[in-house]
């Protein structure tokens, strides 16, 4: 069961902001008119600053570009990416609220089997006001969704689960596929939509799309950072990737629950591949390196927070990744850069304060 | 796309039997005639042998009762379970085939939702022939699927994938709920088509349901053992559990896959909850142990076969699940002669040899 009708209530309305990275105009907001209008949109503009971007009337929001993030953060804006969607990630650092959903600007309203419109984030916030299951598999999918459960054999002691820290959405038509599958499979459309929510097992690493992905920020936002990409850096089309990793060995330390699945977004176009492999080829072979390195941090006990976690994770980047290039030791320093300028915005926990950030509206 | 068509030449005619386990006439196989008449079949009948099983005329089959049993294995007869469906694992042992597919006599054929019926058999083997991906989770599910493919961020590396030992189907209309669930939610069925079919990754365990399973015997036939339930034993409804954890211990030891998803059967009746809870109430309780012992259980580098590893991992049974219980004293016993019993009717590997069974045609 896709949800697919609008609430009347929209769930979430005033803990929920959508955060959208953008260098155009943007006219994909009318189709989301009906799911998106409700909510506060947090719009970071890459690219020229002296660009205006158009929005959609009625649409809630603030706007973000390049200025306003250098004037906000001051020198620690070094770690927020330009000219790369990457950038989106300071929107999650500048919102105030519990709940972040983001999505990109090439993607439009899907439809299930049955023709209805998906309300993708209607399913979202479901996916994270339920619990996840990392502990155990079960075999069918989502125990929490209606007219499912717990099969014979799922352990009584983990029916509780834990909370939801991730929701992971998928894309029809255009596949999120890298550059080399891209240019051997050009014509290849996702046409299959799989009716399922599933939590990424315990000791787990998945390829994180950035996409059509929400969010807990109070649970997991610090570890949300999208590395350094495009302008200036040596790859890109990796701040997903990089945040998906980092954000999944911390979930899995701090117990904290990541689901993919629904719901689904049309992706309406595929990138350059000539670009993208211009962008990926780098992190192509780093990314041989980087998963085993994923794959075996472990994070102490004094790890208690995801700040925590998050600076200790890029120690182990500055030791471990250094060795396969100095873009490492970089990007661990902007690791650092960006939990101080988290915490700068965010100051105490819960604390509601406005931010001195002067943000055009 | 659930494959629903017979295909002109069976897939693995002569590389596969079918395993089933029953205590009545086998009308049920008219339903399957289209999918399983160009198969062999192994039939196990459970309970009192001096009943008469008929089977649909047309069918190519050997029937063992439990006299049989008793006779091909002599004393080592006792590590197969009387009363209870467990018993099927003597027609994994007795096969000469590559690949088994077993499957319950209150199972039919299921539609997927275009209305097409699904040859499950045909998915099975689709499932296992094709490699799995047990060390990273592909959002697009199967990679290897028409349509689908490894998505942005799946290591390079990795893309190759791993054998496939066993396909674990699903069911709609009863779902294979415990006997709490089952009493709490007399009038749930499960009408939930997902299209997909997923590895179960690497250190997850899952419940593995005995229902409609295939499996490459070649390479995970010894670890394929039910357990003792049933007549004389404290629990029953746990043997494809007990195999399934085992199974995915060794698997993950060396490195094969288990996938989980597709194919659907259509499981018609939902067995008596009074009666399941009788059998299940004590591995409840033990089952809480036995996850963590087996999430806990290594295998060492000497466990290089099925045999070896299930060896070791019975000793480790009897060493930390003997405190939890007797009853485990004596499973880890009968696990050891289990795979006596296997080796002796499987002599040599790849040997093809007549076994000196005499079984009933």
């Amino acid at each position: 069961m896709a949800e697919t009708s609008v609430s009347p209530t929209p769930l979430l309305k005033d803990e929920l902001d959508i955060v959208i990275p953008t260098i155009r105009n943007l006219d994909f907001l009318e189709m989301w008119r009906p799911f998106f209008q409700p909510y506060h949109l947090i719009i970071v503009q890459d690219g020229d600053p002296s660009k205006v971007i158009k929005v959609p009337e009625g649409f809630d929001y603030e706007l973000y570009n390049r200025n306003d993030i250098n004037r906000i953060l001051g020198p620690k804006a070094s770690c927020i990416s330009f000219k790369d969607s990457a950038c989106r990630c300071f929107g999650y650092m500048v919102s105030k609220k519990k709940y972040i959903f983001t999505i990109d600007d090439d993607c439009f309203v899907a439809k299930d089997p049955s023709g209805k419109e998906i309300n993708a984030l209607e399913q979202h916030i479901k996916n994270l006001l339920t619990p996840s299951t990392p502990f155990f598999f079960n075999t069918l999918y989502d125990p929490y969704r209606e007219g499912a459960d717990f099969v014979r054999g799922y352990p009584f002691s983990l029916r509780e689960g834990v909370p939801t820290a991730v929701s992971h959405g998928l894309w029809l038509n255009i596949p999120d596929y890298d550059a080399p599958t891209q240019l051997v499979k050009p014509r290849e459309r996702n046409t299959r939509f799989v009716d399922a929510v599933l939590t990424i097992p315990k000791g787990t690493l998945f390829p994180m799309c950035g996409m059509n992905l929400a969010f807990n920020r109070e649970l997991i936002g610090p570890a949300m950072y999208f590395g350094l990409m495009g302008d200036g850096q040596p790859i890109g089309r990796y701040d997903d990737m990089w945040a998906g990793w980092c954000m999944k060995v911390i979930c899995d330390h701090l117990e904290l629950g990541v689901k993919t699945g629904l719901p689904y977004i049309w992706h309406s176009k595929a990138s350059n591949p000539f670009v993208n492999l211009k962008k990926e080829y780098k992190g192509i072979y780093w990314q041989e390196e980087l998963i085993p390195f994923f794959q075996a941090a472990t994070l102490t006990e004094e790890c208690t927070t995801v700040q925590k976690c998050y600076i200790e994770l890029s120690k182990q980047v500055r030791a471990k990744l250094g060795k396969v290039d100095d873009y490492f030791i970089k990007l661990a320093d902007a690791m650092l850069t960006w939990i101080e300028a988290w915490d700068e915005l965010n100051q105490a926990e819960g604390d509601s304060t406005e931010l001195p950030n002067g943000a055009k509206k």
